[in-house]
């Protein structure tokens, strides 16, 4: 995507572009490591550093990029290594092994500190594939609730940027009300799309799938402070999927299983209107006290 | 783990032993990559090359015999590149950061072909972490089946080494007794342990959460060829709690939630008999047609 695109892009695509650095000659093999050159956007800012999501995301949009990418993403795993400072990062994307009709990635995210120094803040692996048309079936049940426009948009509660940029229409499991720590269930279910509406694809797919607020802010009602350390995503649908839900709204449902010493877990589906399971993803989180 | 050691050790604790291989002396400085040779075992022999639990066990065995290694498993996935070829494979372990709390892991297994040329065949990440006793909760209702004692343990239908190191106990959702194509649920229960018993480690869980046959067997009646392409499983456990589970059997439940072209996810939890919740596991398998 060249400069003047991204001048007129909707906010993600900005947030999510990258800048191929020159590959040397070695690293025009086939199957060899590409970099590019990624900034962190003010626009999915987080209240420390950018929303998760999106880092998560430009991960995979180096994938996406690669020139010897074969077919499309199937699983996706990023391990958050540290808070990313705002400002620029490096990518690294290889393909570590391509086979007849599967091919798995590593990335990583690199950024440099005011010392030099040079560190990881991201790894992630991906498996892509070449699907093709077979038997198939979804045995998760969508949960029945109202449509999206007939639930009033979340007035958000906190002046965090990257949350101006989904509009979430919570059906079930809001933000508690007040910060009591009264117990509770840690089951959300939300209607969910960009703000202003995107065209579905797998970035912004997967940064989808990371919108819910964290579980153990529910379960406690505590406002306890976490960060997601570790995030796979399974993709349950192709190019024309993602293409048929356009910009319409996904319904999310997310659930805890286990809270114990400092970690807990989080699973979620990513339905589109039409009933199609685009998506199922689960984290872990870190958690103090 | 000497030899002699191995010699006279559990068969699982043959299989996964690794050993060092001299490290260079740049490569002895603290968060270097360290490399260890390793094998495939007769014992855990799958139908094609070995059972894939023991070969992402291998790998987090890796992390655990790391001299630099901060704290307990928390998250580990491991993506499967290609089958395994039975024979010596290369483990490499790297610590690629290190904060207070938490440590982020990259792992890849090699094998050399009989061209001389080696090509990754399993990469995994994994965190692992320095965890403090805080508030906990388990919100998964564990099923209630019978003791596993009264339960008879399954024949091996399949004359498949690895099966026969595995004490299975179903509750339900049995192997399909005929191949008919008759549609069913994909949810199975059973109660597992290794065989001979074997006290819980880290490395035996994460084997364990792998052990359940393909849910699209038993959804669809056929035995359509499968292979995991990638699995996570999140440790809701510590040390303590492993070693208080000892020999017992856990209790494993796994299902589907979709099927979609060529790739199906399956969830499952592992319950210990006095009802803790030890791991959480996701994995995306291809099957054919």
């Amino acid at each position: 995507m060249n400069k003047l695109t991204v001048a007129h892009a909707h906010p993600f695509d900005h947030a999510i572009a990258l800048q191929p650095m020159a590959p040397t000659a070695q690293a025009t093999a086939p199957g060899s490591s590409r970099e590019w050159l990624g900034h962190t956007s003010p626009a999915y800012a987080n209240m420390v550093g950018p929303f998760g999501g999106v880092t998560a995301a430009q991960a995979l949009n180096a994938v996406m990029h690669h020139p010897d990418r074969l077919g499309e993403p199937v699983s996706f795993t990023a391990n958050f290594a540290a808070a990313l400072a705002d400002g620029e990062f490096r990518a690294h994307a290889t393909p570590v092994r391509t086979n007849r009709s599967t091919q798995h990635w590593r990335v990583d995210l690199l950024q440099t500190d005011s010392q030099g120094v040079e560190s990881v803040v991201l790894t992630a692996t991906a498996v892509t594939a070449a699907r093709r048309k077979t038997w198939s079936a979804v045995d998760a049940v969508m949960p029945r609730v109202p449509r999206p426009h007939d639930i009033e948009r979340a007035a958000s509660p906190r002046p965090v940027p990257w949350l101006q940029r989904y509009d979430m229409r919570p059906c079930a499991g809001e933000l508690p009300q007040t910060w009591d720590g009264a117990e509770a269930d840690s089951l959300s279910q939300l209607w969910m799309r960009d703000d202003p509406p995107r065209p579905l694809d797998f970035c912004g797919l997967l940064a989808l799938a990371d919108v819910f607020y964290p579980r153990v802010w529910r379960r406690r009602a505590l406002l306890t402070p976490v960060g997601t350390v570790s995030m796979t995503v399974y993709f349950h649908s192709g190019a024309d999927e993602l293409a048929a839900t356009g910009e319409g709204y996904l319904l999310g449902q997310a659930r805890a299983q286990s809270f114990f010493n400092g970690f807990f877990d989080q699973s979620a589906e990513l339905w589109n209107e039409a009933g199609h399971l685009l998506a199922t993803t689960h984290q872990i989180v870190y958690f103090k006290e």
